[in-house]
């Protein structure tokens, strides 16, 4: 239905970053797990993980990093920041650099939450586009954020293949 | 629960527009499949389909065409554009004519599409309302349009009587 | 998973207001049901119900009522106005005066209300925070209200519990 883009053609892989948005573990406070895991997850989806950083909650640095990356990968997977803890700025910050918002990635990742937990209700991430990259918050827990990204896997290789492509029927 | 309008009391049909947004179909470069299919949906569900238009995915041409239908008819359906290609307005173009904005209607929309494909996550179809008139968008689609249509359709009525009359007693 | 707050770890009742908002029932046309209702169940869950108010549709007055109540207590539920009607104002309010927005609470409360009636779409409640205190809108109706509230009871207390507490490990 949609057509190929000439990398997907050319049997390369999208590029994909993991940011882990944390200040116990930007100071070393904590070491993290999310992330890695988060890493490894994309990898067995075929993404290549060209960047792999850790920032403190920090609006204005997410901001930043969320725009350089988003000229560098496809994709920017962000783990942690997503509650309502006063130190949880991810929402914000995505929601402050992205040209469109797609609510339904959202909402997606929350009702496979709640057949777990119904704290998944909670979480405030979102998905949204700058530029050609795709950009994902996930929780900062390690199984919140596997469940989540793993709730939209099915759904983010054909965003990123619309945004980076041709396609000949829109949906 | 709620008093019927007087239109509904003198049995009056409810009157809705159809519009198709798609470069390919106003050029005629693409033959329009879900307008019609639309049209007749809302027709077995006893709505009058007074107006059948298609636009191309100009954002300024799509926020006229609704400021001018939202006085004309009580149902404006939007089928095209939702997704997130560049040329994607649609729903843009409905939040900066609405008043007011219905999430759950797209997130029905979404939740029940969620059941046959995962990619109805990624569609952004809003509902609002402008006046008395109530803006609904479907994907581009013939398939996807039915289907998001289908899922709220039970819902779009009432909606609209609530909007036109009085209620006894608001939910 | 959550470092108790000092209130919790007291065993003392974390306090509620419960505010019916209806020009109906504001100007004794109308009895409250839908107060005393949601009032019990809170109770039932432990909450200590401190305020009992009712304001007509009136957007100022809402939202001042919630500026004050915030302050002093830390759940603040509404019931009524979250519909399409013309008078319908308590979302708008609610957004007006809250820091964040807890999106995923809205979606819990449609999405279960809707297994009972697909009108449960049309609900435009939201859920924030101002401060430390948590707002919630549920719909007018006392089986609406009720409905919506025992969708998301087993979220409302992390919640607030996040809100004015230290968290062990962020979500």
């Amino acid at each position: 239905m949609f057509s190929s883009t000439a990398d997907a053609q050319a049997g390369k892989a999208l590029t994909a970053a993991v940011i882990t948005i944390s200040d116990s573990c930007a100071s070393g406070k904590r070491e993290d797990l999310s992330g890695p895991a988060v890493a490894q997850f994309l990898q067995e989806l075929r993404f290549e993980v060209t960047v792999r950083e850790t920032v403190p909650d920090d609006p204005t640095k997410i901001q930043n990093l969320l725009i350089r990356l988003a000229r560098e990968v496809q994709l920017i997977v962000t783990s942690g920041g997503t509650g309502i803890a006063a130190r949880d700025f991810t929402p914000e910050a995505t929601v402050a650099v992205c040209e469109r918002l797609l609510d339904g990635v959202g909402e997606c990742m929350r009702a496979e939450g709640t057949k777990k937990t119904p704290l998944a209700g909670l979480s405030r991430g979102v998905c949204g586009v700058r530029g050609r990259a795709l950009i994902l918050n996930l929780p900062g827990s390690p199984s919140g954020a596997l469940e989540s990204l793993k709730a939209v896997a099915a759904l983010i290789p054909h965003a990123i293949e619309l945004l980076s492509g041709k396609t000949e029927h829109k949906h």
